[in-house]
């Protein structure tokens, strides 16, 4: 069995890459960064999701890049709501976090070399993110091609360094019956760009509606515990 | 004007890679990164050289690279003393952080968007760090590519993102002269591995054989803080 560390944010689409990578055969090393948008809960419910899916270890790492600002999830601009599909793709939405993917991956990168791991899986898709640089194929292969000149255990050249995203291609409704063959427990992920402290979901922002259709189009029950303040029904 | 992020640890290469940046007419906006390893004292000095040297800003962000473990530098692992030369330039270190340089450019990056900076300077060297495979240029190189495909500002291509290290090929000696002519003020920046809550060198590891030979290659006093425990000599 080879290692591999699995970025983790407690969503949908990591929970299920986790899920994936140890369907592989993988001894997963699950990593969490916390870069200021995260309530407690939602960190709690990643490490109970690393634990259900059997992987070896969860780290969590707080960066504080409120200090640099430049995002809605990070600063004081407003998440936008109710917001249609096709607003959602004209442009890259105030939720992008400058250089997020970059940093979550070198973060990884990081761990990788400490647990001697080759194999970095990150839940990015380039469908329902269709605006974010930092979801598309060219940028995970050149972060593995960096990857390979920027570590020791690149240059001593006992592995090449790859970055695996199983989901790149996969709507949201086709990564949750993955996920659910999978056994991914979907009512204990947070998606919300905007959840409380409860772990509760606000239904309205771009990360909640895409999540809601995702149900929708799979043909399942959505299991996700909404605000009661939630609107409850564009799916 | 142009904006210029400039990473800066406080030390001697990135203070002079910073009073090198605003020699060149750039608008610096300074940037700290403390992973686990900074003393408050290192902190407030990278703030006091910043405004001395004429920063627009200076931002600090804290990660806990604690968490992932791996080095010297955050780990429990014992800093190496009184190593001749050929002995550090033996094998990459254990205060080798991994994958360091790229968490650093990562949230340089990061801020550099926010900022609409493209360039963005390292004090990376060659010559004193031949072991560490994230100081090279092919990795730097790699990185601006990188950074090109990452990002928001790269993708809408006003600008191309460019990495600089002014002092990749310069010997201690020659960036010390190079600072000095600058105005930086030594005795002010901080290099030592292990410096105490006071900003005060060992004296004895790899970071300050590297700068007392230095200052005493360069013929000029070294104007380096020693704890009185710390060895006086070897240069």
């Amino acid at each position: 069995m080879s290692n591999a560390v699995v970025l983790l944010s407690g969503g949908i689409d990591s929970s299920t890459t986790l899920a994936h990578a140890k369907s592989l055969g993988y001894d997963v090393y699950a990593l969490s960064v916390n870069y200021g948008q995260r309530h407690r809960v939602e960190l709690d419910r990643a490490a109970e999701i690393a634990k259900s899916l059997g992987a070896k270890d969860h780290r969590i790492v707080r960066i504080d890049l409120l200090a640099i600002g430049g995002s809605a999830l990070t600063d004081s601009i407003d998440v936008p709501v109710d917001r249609t599909a096709s607003e959602m793709a004209a442009a890259i939405p105030v939720t992008y976090v400058p250089a997020r993917n970059t940093i979550l991956l070198g973060i990884a990168l990081g761990y990788a070399e400490t647990v001697g791991a080759f194999d970095i899986f990150i839940g990015a898709n380039s469908l329902d993110y269709a605006g974010y640089p930092d979801c598309r194929p060219a940028f995970l292969d050149a972060f593995a091609a960096l990857a390979n000149l920027a570590t020791k255990a690149g240059v001593e050249g006992k592995g090449r360094f790859q970055v695996h995203a199983p989901l790149i291609r996969l709507t949201k409704a086709e990564i949750i019956r993955e996920g659910l063959r999978l056994n991914v427990d979907f009512s204990r992920t947070v998606t919300c760009y905007d959840a409380d402290q409860h772990g509760h979901a606000c239904g309205r922002c771009d990360a909640c509606q895409l999540r809601r259709a995702g149900f929708a189009d799979a043909n399942v029950p959505d299991p996700t515990s909404y605000r009661t303040s939630a609107k409850s029904g564009n799916s």
